[in-house]
């Protein structure tokens, strides 16, 4: 997606080989027109494969999963990292590692909210060892849902991520993909 | 805004005469028209402030703050309850309670998003003791930037938060503002 791709050499700051920081657009502050065209990109992407639901983790996956549940006309869902006091009756939960902020986290959705059959897209901002997805995706299946799709803004391919989710069986489509991040550059898959 | 009220009616589940639960469509479920409906009712009702940016806090802030600068054409931020290892630099913060979880937390902007001068709509989903607007209010005055306005989706009329925000001295708009949940059920004020 150029658009995407085009920011992300504009305002796009490497850290590290490992970290890209995008917080100038993407994750902290937000390009609500570019989020719109994420949405509609993912909703195109996707539109044969009757998506019912929309799932996402907080907080960074929200903005391109709202986006996404709106272009294609159906309710979005994101876990909750730890449990509220409003988050109340049966759970549906998985532990995710996070390698970014080196810490395991319990997500979990109202188990009210993802019914047996329903056909489910889970949306994120990143796939770098793909945790977060595999925890929505174990969400998923503890609901009796299917997994029609998993849609990633920017994928690290250098880091393990597709790999894992690849072995779930269903359509992976990444917005850009970064190849890698070596000498304090962007480069991107093909 | 009647939609909204609606859907409140409809879906809204009374916890206790304090707590009104709306994960079906607001804030853990997200109905996304009904989304776009609030973030073009907030656009219509703070136009003639000249907004530069969106300001809300995760996670549940999120949605109607963005579908709020996409209806007025300016960037959203949201601030991290938490500091990430991705935020980094200079920040912005305020110490913030929380009633409903019942605990204090930090909440963070990057300081290079926010500039002097910059006129803020601070958006949340609920009003209730106004902890939460007070420390964004906080945060947007250690920028430099100017308050132009609050807004709220669902304000609890009977608990102090509005009180609290008026001593800002801005235009505070509520989309819904509940007078009771007493007898577990939805009083909106009018």
């Amino acid at each position: 997606m150029e658009q995407l791709k085009q920011q992300i050499r504009q305002h796009g700051i490497v850290l590290s080989e490992q970290v890209l920081k995008v917080d100038a657009f993407l994750n902290h502050q937000i390009d609500p027109l570019l989020m719109q065209q994420i949405g509609a990109e993912f909703a195109r992407r996707f539109r044969d494969q009757g998506i019912d639901k929309v799932l996402t983790v907080e907080a960074s996956g929200i903005a391109p999963a709202l986006m996404t549940a709106l272009a294609l006309g159906v309710p979005m869902i994101f876990a909750r990292k730890q449990q509220s006091l409003t988050l109340s009756g049966k759970l549906l939960s998985a532990r995710v590692y996070s390698f970014t902020k080196q810490v395991e986290s319990t997500i979990a959705i109202s188990a009210q909210h993802l019914a047996a059959g329903e056909r489910v897209l889970i949306v994120d901002d990143f796939l770098a060892h793909g945790q977060a997805a595999l925890g929505l995706a174990a969400i998923v299946r503890q609901a009796g849902a299917s997994l029609a799709g998993i849609g990633i803004v920017i994928e690290k391919a250098f880091q393990p991520g597709r790999a894992q989710l690849e072995k779930l069986g269903c359509r992976i489509e990444s917005l850009a993909r970064i190849d890698s991040l070596a000498g304090g550059r962007v480069s991107f898959v093909d």
